[in-house]
Order: structure tokens, then C-alpha cells, then sequence
């Protein structure tokens, strides 16, 4: 990206490098977030991964987003510039989403839910199914879903704890498979997210990543029949991971496809977590297809 | 379709219902086969599944391929009115189909694999590979798959069994889900079928079922590391299933796309073996797409 580019791009503020971070004061907190894009279709609600904030977007998927509907990119509670604690649990998260919406007058969207994103957002649907039109569902797990962000798998630990990495350099690695393409792709996405140099969020501490840990293993605990609770789930998902994920395994994607009774599994090959990263052109073609359809039913 | 739609189709012969059978001698049996259609892309050869002649392809999948590109309807030996008897393995029907291309001079070309057709389109990818670019495998399994076909499975006994159920009847019961959509769509399907009312193929008899089924238990076989075989096959594939299959369990499809080193996956909800079939608009768009790509990655 030249300067050039970046100056257009400030002027019409519709890219994720350089929406500006606003702020809602909802009952109890205040939220930040960033809105941007037009187009005629539902706003669509971006809940975040892991310790991630409102810099861990990457435009080469919600830029092409941005093109056909509003974007609204979701700061939690505790997280970033929003005020308050960290709920320690996926119910607590989806009721301060769900109060952010309220605020904002949003009484009807499209969620895209990453990760601990993708667990709110079904949380969400369940809550206040009214608000929710269709869902994407990426990286994600059911409650009581297996191996959930366990990070002191061997796996996982040689990466988190390789005092030689830093920074976005650790995400390169567990993001991504450990193939040279999904490498290469795993540095082109932190490129990426390197591109938006001002109006940054605040990094998380480590209060963030014990609550939103805790909230993890609170979802890996059924509640009465395991996947059950998908089934009221009735608006169109899809659900979207790498085949070789190893922070919340693709299992965990074939679990909800099969019990949620109106979502089509996508899954991506050479690639891990951030699938949606590494392969961003189908996928930001697959996640419009899906939700310029107004279809009673997923398949797109 | 009305009587003049007919007309004009049988004109162009280029759909499914039309298409003239036509016979190619192959070296050793003379095949049956219809092919029509036109555009840029690679033919298309479809091979068909268990019992299945050439008059079981719908007309709602295979027509909308053909606006992109011939697409190809290949009666295996001993099928339909090819001669010959069925081989009872798959790498024996994978010679024939191969075999079928030399002697149509076609060195290479897109394939469609449905259920067994699956089957022998991974055994010739892995025999020829430089005669298949693309690969579509619906509603099949990799060699060393589990539960594949056993019609004694008592939810596929009651209706294989049910002396009321007659013709294409039995179809509509165990290709598609017991909701009352997914027997709707089957419906559908089975009125397009009926649609082709002349130049019909031969029904198979009990020696065809007979040794495919030996070709199906054969294939349950692993040879060496289970899967491993998969991991030679690097053309761009896309696996598809519906995620409630009796008779090729959806499992089979997550293990060919992780154990494939470039296939992305794709499942339909509400919907057993045929799925294809029953999201016929979604499938044909997104095996357009699919198709239309000449990139090195499954993803598109």
C-alpha cells in the first residue's frame, strides 16, 4: 500500500486501517468500536478472538466485507479502550455484544464470529434470537466442544513460549500450519495488520487473557444433552476453520455443523486458525455470497 | 418444462434430458456415454454411483456444468449399455474410465465423483495424474473408509426392504433426509430424473450391485498407513457431502479433505447422500466457481 492510497483511504475512512475508533456509552460501560462501509445489506457485527482487539482485523477480510454492508468491528468489555472487567464467561460476553447493539439502535444484523467471537455470537443467537439474521461461524466450538485453547499443548507451548518470537510474530506461528505456504501467508497477514499505525487500540493484559481463558473452559462444559442447545439455533450459519487447526480443533466445526440444523461447513486445507486469513479472497467471496442470500436456509 | 422447451432442447441436445447416448470402442468393450455442453473450460467427466446408469444424473446439477464446458457422462463397463462385465474393484473401474478418455483422445479433464464414481476418480488421480486437473468427490469416501454402504444398516434395510416403495422411490427414501424437506427436495429430484423419457440406459441387474458391492468392501481395505495414499493426490479438490449421510457417513469427507493435501470441504445441513441434488443451485455455483479456477489452491 502506497501513502497515496492510505491518504484516500483516510478520507473516506472505509477500510479497516483507518476507521477511527469511536466510543458508545451503553448502561454500564463505554464500548469501543469501529463502524465503516455501506452497501445494502445487514450490518454486519465482527466479534474478536483471544486477547485480540480491534488492530487484530485484517482488511483483506473485512475491507471486501465493508463493500456490500456496514462493518462494525466490536471492542468487549475489558478489552481495548472498552471499559470494565472481563466477563469469565461466554453469556456474560454476548450480554455486553448484545448491549452494545441496543445502544447503537442495531436491532437486526449479520454476526461473524471469530473464535471466542464465534462462541458470543452463538451465545447471541440463543439470547435474543430477533437480532440475529445469519451467522459465520470461524474457528470456533460448540459448548462442550473438545481440546478448547488448551496452550500448554506441546504444540502450542513451543510457540508461546520461544522467547525469540514477538510480538505478532507468535500469531504467524499458531495461527498458521507449519507448511512454507501457510507461513508465507501467516507473514503477509501480519504485514497486513501492521498497516494501521495510528489510532491503536491498548494491548490486553493479562487480566483479559485469564477471564476470557476461564470463559473457555466454562464453554467446554455441557449443559444437559451435549449439542443440544444448537438445535434451537435456527438461523443460517456458516461455519468456517482451517483443517489443521490446532488452538480450537476442526472437530469442533464438524460438531456444530451437524447439530446446528441450518449451517454449511466450509473448511480450508494447508492451513490452521486463521484460515480465513491465509485463504481471504475466497473467503471474503464465500462470506458475501452467504449473506447477500435471503434464503430461509444456508446454503448459498 | 413444457413440450416446446423440450423441442428446442432436443435440438441442441445440450442438457441432460436430450443428450443423445453415444458409443465409444474402447480397446477392449464399447462404452456408452453422453456428452454435450460447451465453453472454455476442461471437460468434465462424471462418474456415476452405485447402480446408477447414465440416465441418474440430474439434470438440475449436470446441465448447469454445461454451460461452462462439455461435460461428459461416462456408463462404466458392464453398466447400463456399455458391454463388458463390472470389475469388482475400484482400481478396475478406474482402468475402464481411463481407458474411455485415451480412445476419446481427451489427456485432460475435470472430474465429478459421485459416491463410487468418488472412488474410481481418487484411484485414477493417483493412477494418471496428469489426466485430471480438478477434482469434485461428493458423497464418497477415501480407501480404508468407514461404514461405507452396508444396506443392511437398519435405517437403510426398512426402506431397501419396504416391498410399497417402487423405481426411483427408494431413491427419494435413502439419498435424502427424513425431514420433510429434505424428502421434498427428493421429490423433486426424482421427478427431473423422469423427465428423459427416450433413448434410456439399461437397468442394471444383481451382478452390477454384486460387484460393486465387492469393489465397496475391497475399498473399506487400507493399504499401508490408512489415508496415507491420499497424501500423493495434489490436484485441487473439492469434497462434498451432506452432513446426515446414511449410506457414505459425512466422517468419510472430513477424513479425505485433512488427509488430501489441497481440498477444501464443503457440507450441506438437512440433507443425506444427495445433498448435490437437493442444494442443486448452491452446488452448481459453487462447482462453477470452483471449476473456473486455474489457481494451484483448492480454495476459490
Amino acid at each position: 500500500m502506497t501513502e497515496d492510497t492510505r491518504m484516500s483511504l483516510t478520507t473516506t475512512a472505509s477500510s479497516t486501517i483507518v476507521a477511527p475508533t469511536q466510543f458508545m456509552q451503553g448502561r454500564n460501560e463505554t464500548y469501543a468500536y469501529r463502524r465503516f462501509g455501506h452497501g445494502a445489506g445487514r450490518p454486519l457485527l465482527c466479534l474478536q478472538h483471544f486477547t485480540g482487539t480491534l488492530d487484530n482485523w485484517d482488511p483483506a477480510v473485512t475491507d471486501p466485507l465493508a463493500s456490500g454492508r456496514e462493518v462494525i468491528l466490536f471492542g468487549s468489555a475489558g478489552v481495548g479502550r472498552s471499559t470494565g472487567t472481563v466477563p469469565p464467561t461466554v453469556t456474560g460476553m454476548a450480554a455486553h455484544a448484545l448491549g452494545f447493539l441496543d445502544s447503537l439502535g442495531v436491532d437486526n444484523c449479520d454476526v461473524l464470529g471469530f473464535s471466542l467471537g464465534g462462541m458470543v455470537a452463538q451465545q447471541m443467537a440463543r439470547d435474543r434470537p430477533s437480532i440475529v439474521r445469519r451467522m459465520i461461524l470461524v474457528g470456533t466450538a460448540p459448548r462442550g466442544g473438545e481440546d478448547i485453547m488448551h496452550l500448554d499443548k506441546p504444540t502450542l507451548a513451543r510457540h508461546l513460549g520461544d522467547p525469540t518470537l514477538k510480538g505478532y510474530a507468535v500469531l504467524q506461528k499458531i495461527f498458521f500450519a507449519s507448511t512454507p505456504s501457510s507461513q508465507a501467508a501467516g507473514s503477509a497477514f501480519i504485514e497486513r495488520l501492521a498497516q494501521r499505525t495510528d489510532d491503536l487500540d491498548t494491548a490486553p493484559g493479562r487480566e483479559v487473557a485469564s477471564a476470557q481463558m476461564a470463559a473457555f473452559r466454562e464453554w467446554e462444559q455441557a449443559t444437559g444433552t451435549r449439542f443440544g442447545d444448537l438445535k434451537g439455533i435456527h438461523q443460517p450459519t456458516l461455519v468456517v476453520n482451517g483443517l489443521h487447526d490446532e488452538l480450537i480443533p476442526v472437530s469442533n466445526s464438524y460438531r456444530l455443523a451437524e447439530s446446528l440444523p441450518n449451517a454449511v461447513l466450509l473448511a480450508y486445507p494447508d492451513s490452521g486458525h486463521g484460515s480465513i486469513f491465509q485463504f481471504h479472497e475466497s473467503f471474503a467471496r464465500q462470506a458475501a455470497a452467504f449473506l447477500a442470500s435471503d434464503a430461509p436456509f444456508a446454503p448459498y
